[in-house]
Parts: C-alpha cells; structure tokens; sequence
C-alpha cells in the first residue's frame, strides 16, 4: 500500500485525492492547504483523510510519496522537502521555475532513488498517445509545423503569466510527441491586467532540421479553444481536445512539389484532397491514468514516462520565452537541447 | 463613361471585368494578358473588349483608367506607367514591394492629379465596415489585442512569400478598423518548397499603447480558415468571413479587476459572461463596392478609401516583417508610423 | 427535516441522493433497490444512509416522503403504496402506464393532502424557462409549428418503447412552453429489436388553433441531438440543449404576407432576415432546483410546478401516440384536453 | 448536334441554358418565358440564343429537344405537347401532377422513340451516388430507418404545397438509394400562409419489409438544412448536403442484441462505437452531369437515369402524401408498388 500526501486542495488537489482513492494499492492518508475551509470541504468528502494547514505535518507523517498541486512558485521548494525526506513525488507542471531548481530535484531524487514524476497529463490522454502513434508510424509523413491554440476567458494566475501557466501543455505534448526539444524560442506577449505577467502570447519554437511550432496562449478569448494543427509533408492532423467524438481528424491532403519541363514555369505545385478520417479513441479519465502510472513506477521501480527530464525540457522552454519576451521577440537559444540528458 | 483597361487575366481580373461591367458609368474597353488563352476565355465572355499580350497596347489606347491584377512584382512598374500617361489606376494589394516604390506611385499620382487606389477589397466588406463601426463606437472598450488566422491548403505563390501573400489583407483590415498604424514587427516563418520563400509565418504586430496583433498566415494548413478575434476590455468580436450567416459575433463577456482589500489576496479577477449578439449583414459582393468607389473617385474626384497611403502603410509593415524573418524574428521597428503622411 | 426515501439507485437514483443531500431542510434516510451492488456504492458514497433491497422497509420508516427513481412500468404501483402511507411522492417521468393510473394518483394525493410531484426536469432549466417566458413575451408572435429531435444511439428500454422514453421530456416541455395541450396525435415507428417496443418514431401533435408539434425520437441514430425549433410568425428560435454556450438562439426571421395589387401576381411574400441573439443563461443543476422545488412545496405546501397534472398531461399524449401507433399513424384525439383540469 | 429548347427563365432555366452550353453536342436555340425582363436577360448573357414569350415558338421551331423549367402544374401540358412533336424532354420535377398524367407521358415518349427525362438533379450529385455504392456495397448492413430534413425559410411555392415543392428531392434519392418504392405514406402538415398549401410537414415512408423513412420538409425553417441519415444494422451514414467538405460521414457505430443467459435480463444490447470516415468527393456541378447525360441518352438512345418511370414513383408517393394529409395522417398505401413497372 502506497501511503501518500497531497498538499494544495484548491482545483487540482480533491481531482488528485479522488483519483488515488479509486487505485486499491494506494491510499490518500493526509491533506494540506493554506485554507481551512478547503481542508473543510476535503473532510466531508474523505472522512477517513488527515487534514492540516502545515506542510511541515505532511513531512513527518512518514509517508510513502507526496503529491503536489500548489501555486507553481512553491513547486520546487516543496518537492526538494519531500524528496529529502526520501519521498517519491508527483508535483504538477511547471515542476520548478528554472532549469536549474529542475536539474536540482532530478539529482536529489536520482541520489535517494525516489520517483520524481511531473503532472504532464495530457501525455497520459488517449488523444496524445494516438497523436504520437500517428506521427511515429510516418503516416503523415515529415512534420511541417505545428500550430497550437489554447486561449479562453479568465483563470488568470498571479504569479506566473499565460505561458508559464497554458504553454507547458502545449510544449509538453509536443516534444512528447516529436521526441524532440526546440533549439530556440521566440515570445511575444502583452500584459493589459497585472504588470510584469503577460496575458497573451505568441510563441514559436524552432527545432533542428524542423518543424516549426507556433503556440498561441491567451486568457483573454471569448471562446475557449485547445486545438493543434500537425501539418505533415503526407498527412494533416487536427487534434481538437473540446470535440467529444472527433477530437483527433486526419486529413489525407498534402502538397508536392511537380518536376516541371516547361521553363516558363519554373514553379508547380499540386494539392491532394483526400478522405477525413476519425480514429475512435477510448474513454477513460487521464488523470486517472496519470495516478496509476504514478503508483505502479513506484512499485515496481520504474521511471514515469513524464519524469524529471521531461520537466525540465519544458521549463528549459519556458525560460527561453521568458528571455524572449523580455528582448521583445528576439531568437533565444535553448542551452543543451540534447533531448535525454543533463 | 470612364474608359478602363484590365491588365492580368488570371484568377481575380475576370472578376474586376464582370464588376465594372456592371457599372453604367464605366466600360472596360480592353484586357491585356500573356496568356493567349486567357484573352480567348475573355472574348468569349465579352465580346466588345479588345484583347492583347501587350501592356504597351493598353497605354497607347487613350484610356481613363488601368485595373492592375497581375503577379506582385509587376504592381509597381505597370502602376507607375499607366500613371505616366495620366491614367487612374486600381492597382491588386500588395501595391509595391517596397515602401519607396509606393512613395514614388503616390507622387507621381498627386503630380498628376490622377486616383491611385489600392485593392483592398475586405474594406469594402459589409464585414469589415461593421466592425469598425463597433470598435470605433466604443462598444468593445480599449482594444487589448487582435489575432488573425488566414490559413487554407494550397495556393503558392512563386514570387513572394505566405506573409506578402495573405498578410496584406489581415493588415488592411486591422489598419482600417483601428485607424492606426503598427511600430514594431516581429515575424518568424518556415519554408518547405521553395527555398527563401516562407509558406507558414507567424507574424506579431505592436501598435503604440497597445494592442498587440498575431497574424497566422499559412499555405499548408487542412482546413481553410479566415477568422479575427478583437478582444476589448469590455466585449469581444469575433469576424468569422466563412461563416455563411453569423459572420461577425459580438460576445458581451469581459475581464474586471477587482480593488481587494484582503492584504493575503493582493489580486482578484473577476469575468463577465454574458450574451452574444450576431448582426445581420447587407449582402453584396466586396469587389462590386470597391469597383463602383474607384469609378466614384474619379468621376467626383474623391480620394479613395484604399488610397497610395493605405497602400504605404501595408508595405511598410510587410517589409518590416521580412526584415524580422531575415533577423529570426527580433523586433524591427516602423520607421514612419504617422498614420496618414509619407 | 423532510426525511426521504429514495427507490431505484441505478442511473438516476444517485442523482437524486446527491441533490437532496445538498440541501439543508432535507435528509436522505434510506435508499432501495433490488441490486445490491448498487446499495453497496450508495453506502461508500453515503455511509449514513439505510439501505435495503425491500420497498416494504421504506414504507415502514416512517418517511416524511418517497422519490421514484425505477422503471416506468413500477411508477404507479410504488406511488400508490407511498401516498397511501401519507407521504409526498416525486416520482420520475412517465409518471404511470395509463391516464386513469395518473388519476388515482392525482385523487389519491388529493384526498391525503401530499405533494404529488412528476420528475420532469427540463422545466426547472433555465434554457426552458426562459423559452417560456420568450414565446409568453409575444416576441417570437404566434407560434407556427414547432419540430424537436431527440435522438441517439443506445439506451434501449425493455418495457417501454422509445417515444414512452424520450418524448415525455419534448411533451413536458412543449405543453410547459405553450401553457396548452395538444387535440389529437399521430405516431408511426417501427421496431428493429425487440418485439413491439418501437426504437424509431415520429410523432406529431396538433393543437387546436394551431401549432403544430413533429417529435422525433430515436434510440438508433450515430449522433446525439437534443435539439427544439420554435417557428413563431414574427422571430425564431431554436433551442439546442447540447450547445454549451449558446443553447437558444433567437432569430430575427420571419415571413410577411403581402398583399398585392397586381393581379397576375396573387401571392407575394417578403422574407425578413435579421439578427441573432444568444442569451446568457444562468449555470445550474437543474435536478438541483427539481429538488429544491420539492422540499418547498411540501415545507409551504404549494403545488409543485409540474404536479400530477403536468405527469397526466403527459401520460394522455403517450396514450394517444400508442394508439395511434397501432393504428398505423391514424390521428388519434385526446379525450379531455383542457389544461388544468381532470 | 443536338438543338434544344429551354422553357421558364426564373431561377433554374438559366442554369439549364448555361450547362447545355458548356456541352459541345448540344446547342440552346431559344428560350421562352412568359415575362420580357428575363427574356431580355436571357439575350444579354447569350446573344445567339433566339427569345420568345409564346411556347408554340419552340414547338415550331424544329428542335431536338425541350427542356421544362417552368412552375409545377405546367410541366405535364408542355411536357405533352413537346413529345408529341417528336422532341426529346427533360422535365423539372414533379414531372406531372398525377401519376396517370405520369403515365400518359411515359407512354407517349415510348410510342414516339423520344427520351423522357425527369430532373431528378440529386441523382446526378457525387455524394447521392457514393451513398448509394455504400448502401449497395452491404457496408452498412441492412437499412433499419432513413431521417431526412430539408427545410428552409421561404421560396413558398403558389401552387404546390411543401411536400410537392422539396420532398421529391428526399423520394427521388431514397428510391434511388434503396432502390424500391415505399407501400405506404403518412403525412401531417400545417398551413399558415396559403390556405390549402402546407408550408410544413412531416412525411413516413414505409417500405415493404422496412425500412421507414422520415421527411421533414418546411419553408418556414431559421435555418437551412438538407441532411439525411441512414441508420444500418451495421454502421450508419450521414449526408449533410450543405457540407464544404465532409458531406458524407460514415459512422462506424452500431447497435447488437447479446444471447442472455441470465434469466433475470431477458433482455440485453450492446452498442458499437467506433470511426467516422468521411470519403472524398469528386467535385462537379451536378447539373453539368445531368445535362450531359440526357445529350447522351438522346445520341446513344439510351433510358436516362432518371426516366419517366423514376419521375412517376416519386409522383406516386406524392399523391398517397396528398390523400393521407387529407386524412388528418392516416396512412395511404400506394397502390402499384413494383419498382420498375407501370
């Protein structure tokens, strides 16, 4: 039985609590956040749960992993105490605020042999995991760009701004799914409610011999939109996570390039217009499986598909936007782009 | 009877023959193009219009005015030749392909005293004018930023690139409904066929206190799209141009920060969702409007909506876009970013 | 305290639980049904809650009232035993098998002075209340025809056939909209599955004075639809209950007689196209305010907004479209049809 | 070459005049009409074409062929006239306003050698034809029901009903589809504006064996739809005329009854959800095709497509559509039901 403490029980925390109260070699055994009332509203629902206000009670509660879903800037502290502690842990996206707290908690936890996952969860959803099958088989051949949409109304964060908070999805699913990490990002943003913490952006992440990506965050949209557009050299594929029954749609329509005899025209393309078509994708609650995953790594000792690396390549990208923004767009280049390692 | 001459026979000069044919105040007396059978599919069409592959014929025929629809890179010379001899001229966007050559038709055409005007036809859309409408009456509030989509599969040009190709209209539009002009661009593109010639590019426009704009301009995209957001501070509008019946949505929904005196909760947001308002909209065809203003200006010697400035100011933004491609995407400023003068 | 005893715990019943126990005036007691499985979740969920597999034991625990929550062939025979025993009953739709079922009860409920309420929970939403008071504001003008398709795939009932499944909810609502109930109706289906249990069928109501009502119900059909059309004389409005942000869009259309005075032309009509408008609704459980509605019109003894009535309003159609049915589409009248009354 | 005769200029001869002319073997001498504005049109547009206010012009004019575009209760008068002078006719549907009128024609065009030809245009669309090689394939499984809704606001007819005006589009194709006739119809409709002529209506078709088909047909619709479901044992299609891109869905969704051993569930299904594959459709106005094929027909003397005895089924159907709304829905059998007979 995998004895674990999650801290943080404001939006995220109770859908972590209830999805390890559903895996039967699991059990939630205590609750932190600041917020008495929450820790209220935890208890009725878990009468058998502890609750506290001190995350300091979760350390000594001698527990088996600690799962963490509090504001990001608190990420890298708390994971460093439980990791210490010999904790396994899970901790949400963004797993720290540099690249450098994330290299940090992938040592600490590597040393005391602990799992350091991070809460990347739509790596963990049926529609990513078919994307990444797709795009792997060749299918669509040579990936041209990406284009990613994920704006709405509100939701706004106070402490990081709309890429630290929307993009790490967005760059998460990507690399997860290309397998590979950007050599440079540019970032353009504008913040029109709180200074300093930008409220749209534009990103575009350049990888080595391709694609390109551009990711378009906003918390100010009149319409809440999470759509990524995978244009291939053969196919296009059109992931659309708010679409109940065709979230993913594959068009069989390309571009080639025509060898051309007449030198009078230098140029020709032709277009192909195909089929559509929609894959079924099984139904099932990802963070559910993100839990699962969680439980059985530690188990049975094994590294989570989202672990400490796979963090620290999306910090290490949302270090370079942030150096972007703050040169008004210029190319930043990501430091060690080496996909796996340090 | 102004006397009109079509030069550029392809895909959009057959629509400005039909256009101004229909125009009792004008005629097209003859169309000129290098292709032999096109001139054929024009004759047969119109039997009254004089055809020839030579531009020369046009200029010699003692007309009022010249229609320019031919590839980019010809703009420029014909306009400036046709204006030469005195002629009015509706030259296709974009108008040149520099910001001095469009200074030099702007000249030339004041020296003359004859109508330059520039095809940018969605300024002639019931649309687009709505739109402007709305934001001008305030409606929407400050606008906090702007982003534009205008992919679709397909299309390549061979002389210029994505940006040149699909921007000007995006540019047009967001000029024209904010009455103001950008100071700085960043761009960032990627090409796949044709080296140097980028056929995706996200483009970032800054206008002096806000708003920022995103262009995503694309040829190689699965579904065609042709859609604005203009998010205010107090509506939303959203301008969806393939939308057969609700093109223009004006959502009532909006971003209020709150004065909180809860020294813990130094920030608080709070969102309005109300109802969404689709206008009706005259139905008539864009070009139709745009060919009647021409034959207007030059009967009732106006200044055309679409002048050589408005043309101007479309240039300077496309290449201060193509500076920032050249520069990998850094910020290139607008050197003469007064709305109305050179 | 009103203390309830809930029957059924399948799919609905845990609903209903759920709501009641968010109410403070209001407290589950015990909890029925024949699987015990089912009684073994209930627990887990609600430990305080009795449970049992015989209906006997609740009539025994001296409730202050019953909900219904069981197939619809064992509505009337459970009403019967709960409202004898003095307690308020709320049982889903369709409230009995025939109109003189729904009778006894309605005279029963009378005679003992308790709440009969029937389960039927689109009049508690906000979308159909605000229907009702469009269509009750004489915006939309007269009523001209109504059509409403509810379909899908699956969901097949053993005892009742489809329009005895899905159309109480198109009958509750359009009587609930018009204040009226419909003269005659006509049905045709067909069955594909089980024996005389119609999985498909079209069912048309007629109102004297019009309209007229075209209910499409379907149990085999790839999508989902919950969709209601209003056509009134003067404006439009459809009613899309899976739309999740603009579930009733109000258009601005209409057609207008004109009359003419040429004499060729006897028949002229003028078509109006104009705007459209989505309103916001307010966001809640409609089970929830169902709930809430119950427990006040026992605590203040009023009559629930759809009480016996309402239920036999709706078991009269249903009797009719059987019968019809049988007939092969024949119109079939409905004996009493005035609103109020037995 | 074929020289034919176009009567009726409204809304659809001129479509007919400009598809014959795109046809090399075929050539338009004359058009009649009986109002002189859209003759005048017609000469503008076709300068060669031979105008007339008097249908005897075209039956002495020595042509080939005549093809009818004019209101519905003329086409059997002209249609007559036309066979009996020798001339091959292509007939706007409905092709007469009685199946005996049907006949008359049938047999006169067999008796003079002369082809007889309905417009039936959806049969000549790619999307109908791939519908059919679907159904016709065993792809879907059985036929269990056909939905089809086409309606609209406006284009009120003078002297048909709605039934007349749009549902022999919905027969025309399902006949074609399924390849038989329906042995019985009910109808319910409504009028508001004419008195006798139902602007709304609900149509069942039901077929010998299954399956059943429901039509609803209106002119008093806030929005266009022209979208039919076929719902097979196996998979289901969809066909959405108004679709850009993906008219045809097909859903690989189903429902299958389990063998229960379980005495307690007598009664048990499961259903199948799977892929939406939408094929690519070859892009043609389908009125070229048509028209192309009646040319065809007349030089090769073949039997069209859609020969007199296509028109004489829908026309059946009408008919039995017509006695049963004047008995209030009862169904109507139709009294010759074999498929390719008289």
């Amino acid at each position: 039985m995998i004895r674990i403490g999650v801290i943080g029980c404001g939006y995220w925390g109770p859908n972590l609590v209830r999805n390890f109260h559903a895996i039967p070699e699991a059990r939630v055994v205590a609750c932190c956040d600041k917020e008495v009332e929450r820790l209220q509203r935890m208890r009725a629902l878990y009468p058998e749960v502890d609750t506290t206000t001190r995350a300091q009670d979760l350390l000594d509660a001698g527990l088996d992993a600690g799962a963490i879903a509090t504001p990001p800037h608190t990420h890298h502290s708390l994971a460093k105490a439980f990791l210490s502690e010999g904790m396994h842990v899970l901790v949400e996206k963004p797993v720290a605020q540099s690249a450098a707290e994330c290299i940090e908690l992938i040592e600490l936890a590597e040393c005391r042999g602990t799992v350091l996952m991070v809460g990347h969860t739509f790596e963990y959803t049926a529609a990513v995991n078919l994307l990444k099958e797709i795009v792997e088989s060749g299918e669509i051949g040579e990936v041209l760009y990406i284009s990613s949409t994920r704006v709405n109304l509100g939701l706004f964060q106070q402490y990081v701004n709309v890429i630290w908070d929307l993009a790490p999805h967005d760059i998460s699913i990507i690399s997860y799914v290309l397998g590979k990490e950007p050599v440079s990002v540019n970032a353009c943003g504008i913040s029109h409610f709180s200074d300093g913490i930008e409220d749209v952006a534009m990103t575009t992440l350049t990888y080595e011999g391709g694609p390109m990506a551009f990711l378009h965050n906003s918390w100010i949209d009149p319409n809440k939109i999470r759509k990524m557009v995978f244009a291939g050299s053969k196919k296009m594929v059109v992931y659309d996570d708010l679409e109940v029954n065709e979230k993913i749609k594959i068009y069989d329509k390309g571009v080639e390039k025509l060898v051309c005899h007449d030198k009078q025209k230098l140029f020709e393309y032709s277009y192909r217009y195909g089929d559509v078509h929609s894959p079924v994708l099984e139904d099932f609650e990802p963070l559910g499986a993100e839990c699962r995953h969680f439980v059985e790594c530690i188990t049975h000792k094994k590294t989570p598909r989202s672990d400490g690396y796979s963090g620290l390549r999306v910090v290490r990208v949302l270090e370079a936007a942030s150096a972007s923004l703050r040169q008004l767009g210029h190319a930043v280049n990501i430091e060690h782009p080496d996909f796996a390692e340090i």
